[in-house]
């Protein structure tokens, strides 16, 4: 347990929107990935789900199989319709009595009228097997509007791309120590604006029973106009600081989680983003400093930045 | 009528909206869903409605309903069309002369062309039909673009998903009483930044006229970083409120009427999202507390959220 | 002109993007329905207009024959290659030799090419007419595609959807005078946080020239929760108002500009809408009042919100 | 190098997100069309690209051969496949054991199936021509959808479309001087709400090694309500500017940037729109003042803004 000393001279916090009941709270708080460590039940899985928010954070590789997969549970359905109307109703095929190769030419004829290529060498005959044609292509289009719009909705979703350090550091920091972390973002996107939030969740020792006290750590800088380069992020470890006396052992012993938010306006969405994730004391450097990501590049005409140097740092000694 | 001393002292404010003239009134002012309960006239039906705003409002089966209807509609009246032409003009089809069997011959090629499947087994002939072809053709891409785009907007529509508890309830509160309702997010979907605002209107008497006034319930916390479990909403019913003289038969007897609204940034739609609802005195439950509605899952790994007891609450003392 | 006293005792502003200088200036700044009063010139037409924007302000109508246009431009480009390349490579069609008809039958291939209907009957022979009809496809889906985008765009543009009265009046407020002008919302949207700026432009002579000053024009209430029910404007005309020394002739002979916009949050769209307008002096009624738009409904279970009366006033008299 | 003195009287600030280091630093920060002059590595390309970001950067040209080249390289592909399967599956052609006819015969089979236009002249035979045909017409729509979400969101990209001067002035003002630039949006846009956040960099000798330093410049008037027709951006150079020791000389010998930061709100887009650009001292002309680009238009009834003279200025004494 972390020292109590610190942690009652300081003031914690109530609007996190998590509860100050450990006992209620199972494993970290937040996800690596920023997502709440959360489970909900109690009302139908189908009212639980938005449909938008699952298909926003699917893998693409998830995305494409889902889509194939409803596509052919469709194609299927129709062909199982129209084999049971009747191959003959189908004007082109010849019915061979094979239950294989009748399904398969009913197969064929649905996949051309939900994809509305209709070729036409095979083609509906009848009233019955017209309708179900008929609506099968209202379908189809209807189906792939849908994909359309999900395709759209994947692809525009606003997104941070920023990278994290895989650790924090306790560091040297003017005579004292700070907690730092480092970000920058990955992709070709660019961030203006950006600030961060960040907030330390403890578990202590109270009156017998364990509480998670939470409180905001602030930042040297919490806002830059443009996040082009790297980022490090430095919690000045003073007297104001909620960790000011934590030795090096009291940091190993302690249960903390940070979690960061990290808010930004992206110029090409011409929207805000932003990024969430965690750190736990496991994932802490004691004494150490970041080294720099980036350098002149060798022609001088622009400045390069090492996305591998992320986590790049050297040992350093920290005043006790 | 409600107690009118607690309500002369305080002050009430004239920026909601509402008219403070309780006898052009008709009812509640929010409904249950959040809607103003309001009805526009004046101007013509088509220029009262945004077509958009009612697609969005729809429910899933009425715009399905709608889309299909519409579908059905533009064919029949193509069908009308070939028919008018002669079915003669349709290479492929056989006129047999009997309405209903020619028709559905027209109806089918429409359906074809209108889908833009395009089987070719029946085809147009001579300038008129073809006109006729390549219109409804035409028409067929606008009309599945108009719904690809409803279908977009549909889907991708920024919700909140926050379920209300049924009640509010007048609790106990650091030794006195405060008004308290439960909120929750029911999706997998993840708010920040979340903040709550709500305003009371009472119905009172004044010089022999009903007129409705208007207060801001402070809240104890009115936003938090992250509604991440439930978040209960407070109102302190101390001496600052306006409904610190109220006994429990003042409750009851009173006209009053909760609006809330609240608002918060959903990461992933990136977006600002905003739900409102209201309580009357008769959704009131005097004396009781709520009783938590998340706990520690067995193995320990994550919290566990239970929607269905968004509601649960015990009876409670409270001071007089 | 305008009286001078009132204008030289206010401090006006110079941050509202219009130049102080009336000699460059010709008629109203802005037109009522929010444009500026302003053609630009200097560099191409083709980079002075965002395609964007002009589709989003075109009418339905023009919208739909614009979209009607290019289609069946690009059908006779594509119907003229195939007929130079040759109607004897159309296979199902017969040259006649006439030209309107051969040129039909290419026209009717093209259409059905471009809307990928695809019948059949009429089948591209040959190499070149082969590659001509894929391309046809290729850019009839293209285009399709862009117009399924504008579609979208234009049905989705949050719009505020914002009445305003046809006049603005000079009414009795408070024992003094103010100026007041109606708002509401006319379709079923809904906005909250709604927030309102007026300036107003006055046309002075100064030293032998005529200048534009700009006025902050203060409300009584610049910002509602909710725009529910109408909503009046009100700019009392007391010893802070850049108006407080305008006789009723005052009024009449001045060159006044009063631009307005309204700023709000939708719901549904759960977007920030803009409105903006304008008022110049001639649009002003001298000693009328405001008469409710709205009232309880007949079964007295919802308001009534009446749009057809937002121009409803009576005479008032007006203290000198 | 620049004047030490008017450097280190001013306080330089730190939360520009650009490094002090001036050697690790190529060229200058942020180029003419605002973005960062920089470069990633360190991780995988497909990691460091955002898709939907580069897609929105591409002209219009670069696009639309992209989607072409796309289209011609899935066409072969599957052209490919059928002719690998035998061209005698295909029903309709007619295999003439020649490789380039027999291919092309294959290449317009998958055009037709992968724009579904399908005329049916040529139809797929047997099992897996039948499948193969049915995963092409299904990749044709996923394709399309995908360009239909990529056309828009081009199409509907909030920009800001803002002109600015090619230079910089150091301009007379209020007896003293100010460095000004002008700006306007040159499309049929209309912006409200203007913001200007200007930062000056400036590379200095500290210690015998060169820093960058970020200095806020302040302007006269750095928010409009409206930008309507142009609007110069004035930094007088008084005391409390850091170039206000700066002389002719110390400015042409200075190794400057302004990094220039313009946001606003566009009506249509009912979005923010920001755009960035930078100037360096090279892009200056010490001693001049801009003349105005507008005027009234001959028939009086609106204002005339001519882009064309955005750069249009006269020489100007300035004080010593």
């Amino acid at each position: 347990m972390a020292k109590q000393s610190s942690q009652t001279k300081h003031n914690s916090i109530d609007n996190t929107g998590f509860s100050p009941n450990s006992s209620a709270e199972g494993g970290r708080l937040t996800n690596k990935d920023g997502r709440i460590n959360l489970r909900k039940t109690g009302i139908p899985f189908y009212e639980r789900i938005s449909v938008y928010h699952s298909l926003l954070r699917m893998s693409q590789l998830t995305f494409t199989a889902t889509v194939f997969a409803i596509y052919t549970t469709i194609n299927l359905f129709f062909a199982a319709l129209y084999y049971t109307i009747g191959v003959d109703k189908l004007a082109g095929t010849t019915p061979v009595g094979s239950f294989i190769e009748d399904f398969l030419q009913a197969f064929f004829f649905s996949s051309q009228t939900l994809t509305t290529v209709g070729y036409g060498h095979i083609s509906p005959v009848g009233f019955i097997t017209n309708v179900v044609a008929s609506l099968e292509s209202f379908m189809g289009i209807m189906s792939f509007a849908l994909v359309t719009g999900m395709f759209y909705a994947r692809f525009s979703r606003p997104k941070a791309y920023i990278l994290f350090s895989s650790h924090f550091l306790i560091a040297p920091f003017k005579g004292g120590r700070a907690l730092m972390f480092r970000v920058a973002t990955y992709k070709n996107n660019h961030l203006t604006d950006a600030e961060a939030l960040v907030t330390m969740a403890v578990h202590v020792q109270e009156n017998d029973k364990t509480v998670t006290k939470f409180f905001p750590l602030t930042l040297d800088i919490s806002r830059i106009n443009s996040l082009a380069l790297s980022w490090t992020l430095v919690h000045p470890i003073d007297e104001k600081s909620p960790l000011s006396d934590y030795s090096e052992q009291d940091f190993i012993d302690s249960r903390i989680e940070l979690m960061i938010t990290i808010k930004a306006f992206d110029d090409h969405f011409s929207n805000t983003v932003q990024q969430r994730t965690s750190y736990i004391q496991d994932e802490m450097i004691y004494g150490a400093r970041f080294l720099p990501m980036y350098a002149r590049s060798d022609d001088e005409t622009y400045t390069h930045l090492m996305l591998d140097k992320i986590d790049l740092h050297e040992k350093a000694e920290l005043p006790q």
